[in-house]
């Protein structure tokens, strides 16, 4: 029997429910989107940050190779290489590099999931790869990152995917938010860009022009890249 | 335009959110019924407080009429009048009395809630009469109290019930957490007690005998009574 917890949002992670798990952090708009397109392109590391100055000391630290990408407000910080489009993350420019992200909830929740005994990247784009690795966990928290402390609908429903693949799967213990959240993603699977279009976030990002990244950020299951967070970088399974 | 904001549980109830609202707080197994209930047969008002020690102090203070109410682990605490099962609440014993209450979750959530600019006390017994008292708002938050921090799928229920009640007079603007329950509540409506019944706290109290009470807590608007949260003091409208 699995046990299943869903976190609401980055600001509701706390060490007293994700310690002894297997925590699953996801931002589908888009930190968790971009993180695994770039490692679909060859990007080596990520190391996830909590501000732009934070991103500033690791490049410095670094040296050679360092990409800095994230985004303030939906739109590429001053200064940095890269914004938070899942598109700027697909050509030979990634290849090799070690990425600093640093985004407003998705590098938050992985950096205050820490604390878990195991964390895992999560999007659309890699669902059922982040399934199979979960088949020997006994207890797993799922983070929807959010937006400013806010749950939005299309981490949830992200969650509500794996848990309707765990569940299918093995018995599971749903704990009543993952149960909710479950609910949702299986009344509205069939029109997934119906019910997410009411979502705070997604309204506000393609008021700005992202619908070709809001497309994109949906497709299921075009990618076997499990990134995982250890030691303050984020890698892929080897 | 309304705008209509959930809290997932007492434990993240904060200025932040509720401060300029009317928060409406939610404790349908079993605080608040118990105070609609209570209200219904004549008590005269309910002071909520956190602990037993604190229930004894406002005692010793008041003096003469003061019953102690409330629940640990569900059952009546040492040296108590009354547990926290409506039925208790129903002959003549609480009749001009006044009640002071503790429960795990929802005197907690009210206290929490002494920071919007007006607090309102709903259950399914009275929601309509919530509705009906929300009318000219703004800006509401429904607080779920949840069960010791964590959400609990029958006051997300009734939330989602009050929202559609809402959605059905005039036009909401939703927060995705608010869309979230409404959409279950949406989902289930046909059937209340098949969707509460996977719900942990519902579980429990069923194993522990309460099945009179699940049945009368899931009850809806046998009441016109919208107890309010004052200075400490939880009376009802004149």
């Amino acid at each position: 029997m699995k046990q299943i917890e869903v976190i609401p949002s980055a600001k509701y992670v706390d060490r007293s429910i994700i310690e002894g798990s297997t925590s699953v952090v996801i931002d589908v708009l888009r930190a968790t989107t971009v993180m695994v397109t770039a490692f679909e392109n060859g990007i080596k590391e990520i190391v996830p940050v909590l501000t732009p100055a934070e991103a500033d000391e690791v490049k410095e630290k670094t040296g050679e190779g360092v990409l800095l990408g994230g985004e303030r407000n939906a739109e590429i910080i001053p200064g940095f290489d890269l914004d938070n489009s899942p598109f700027s993350y697909m050509d030979d420019v990634v290849k090799g590099k070690i990425l600093v992200l640093t985004t407003t909830n998705g590098t938050l929740a992985i950096r205050k999931a820490s604390e878990a005994d195991r964390v895992l990247i999560a999007s659309f784009l890699n669902a059922e790869a982040v399934v199979e690795l979960l088949k020997n966990e006994k207890r797993i928290t799922l983070i929807c990152s959010g937006t400013n402390g806010d749950y939005t609908l299309e981490d949830g429903l992200c969650a509500g995917y794996l848990i309707d693949m765990l569940k299918s799967r093995e018995d599971v213990e749903l704990s009543d938010f993952a149960h909710l959240v479950h609910s949702f993603y299986f009344f509205s699977k069939d029109d997934i860009s119906g019910a997410v279009s009411v979502a705070k976030h997604y309204r506000s990002l393609k008021k700005k022009g992202y619908e070709k990244d809001l497309e994109y950020c949906f497709r299921m299951n075009e990618s076997e890249i499990v990134p995982y967070y250890s030691n303050g970088v984020i890698r892929k399974q080897a």
